[in-house]
């Protein structure tokens, strides 16, 4: 039996985990799309799987698995042995600590502002509301000297979590893409470094895959 | 030659990875402080080993790692034979999935909302500024429903990451003591499962000893 994935093609989040499965040639899997607009995210037999409520959760048989990087990771862990390397051996020990300080990395200095920023301009104003000039601001002010502090790393390295393409980069991929969206497209685009990196990973053919599903 | 830890008993994430070396049982590192009073986080030396200009940073011989919970795992990792389990077996793939699950739980519904709540309420007073009313109180909303939720998980697990306390407390640790601080116990004493949970970990000998570190 494969792979279950409850979320939704068009998700940031589900989006994440598409590109892992295409990376590591994983095809027997099925998307399962939970149907948001009727709050099916928000019923009780959903939050039994995920309590916060939120999109995607992974089926493996009978273990359940929400939180879109872990999901990624078990996947990359899983098929090991196929497609592209993304995580280190799981007895490099060295290695899967970098690993957790690039993914962490992600978390607190590139996520914690894309995230909120492409939720106000996109996923607010989705659901009738619209952006909040000052949370806007607080974002972005935080964000930029970050943006700085990257364009310096990735002078030193071709993607995020080194010197090849990794999980770490397929982390960074649905909110990457999502600040264009957002009109905030020369964040990247502004640092040749950035986005010469954006380039690497964006055009990738498993995400190009990813954004071409219906 | 033992570990060196680049940071300040009193900094939060520091402290993360003190608890840690505790609860290993690892006596062997030295921990130099870092003066940030006089902006030594921000020369260029420092830089070169943490980019974005933060504490702390881990030297393990000529292997430097900087993000907290990436030390806090390196260490759980390398003294995995010793002290109390923290982490899975390095080939358990679900446990480590799990992990994986947990960790990112903490960083999206607790930390993204006590982190910024602390910093406006603790760290920003100290640089001589003052919380701005209107980012707490967009913190506090997103933050009061993640904590029901966790009210539900900790309902049927003892602690963050399932049955046994395991790293994913420990990462809780810092900023939770620090929501004490910043007037926002009842956060966690309103909710007996929370606060049970809370009592477990933080009365633990490891975090009343590097609470009471100088």
């Amino acid at each position: 039996m494969g792979l279950v994935i409850l979320g939704a093609s068009k998700a940031t989040c589900t989006q994440r985990i598409l590109a892992t499965l295409i990376e590591k040639g994983v095809t027997d899997y099925d998307l399962k799309t939970v149907d948001m607009s009727v709050g099916e995210h928000k019923q009780p037999e959903y939050l039994k799987k995920q309590p916060f409520g939120v999109i995607p959760v992974l089926e493996d048989g009978d273990f359940l698995l929400h939180e879109s990087r872990a999901i990624c990771y078990y996947i990359a862990s899983k098929y090991a042995d196929q497609g592209v390397k993304l995580l280190p051996d799981a007895i490099d020990l060295k290695g899967n600590a970098n690993f957790q300080k690039w993914a962490s990395v992600e978390r607190d200095n590139w996520d914690n502002y894309a995230s909120p920023m492409v939720f106000q301009k996109i996923f607010k104003v989705m659901r009738g509301g619209s952006p909040d000039p000052k949370l806007l601001e607080h974002y972005e002010a935080g964000f930029l000297p970050k943006l700085d502090v990257f364009e310096g790393i990735l002078a030193k390295q071709q993607y995020m979590g080194g010197d090849e393409f990794s999980l770490i980069d397929v982390y960074y991929l649905p909110y990457t893409q999502k600040l264009f969206d957002a009109g905030y497209g020369h964040f990247i685009t502004d640092r040749p470094h950035v986005k010469a990196w954006w380039e690497r990973i964006s055009r990738r053919e498993s995400w190009q895959k990813v954004l071409a599903l219906p």
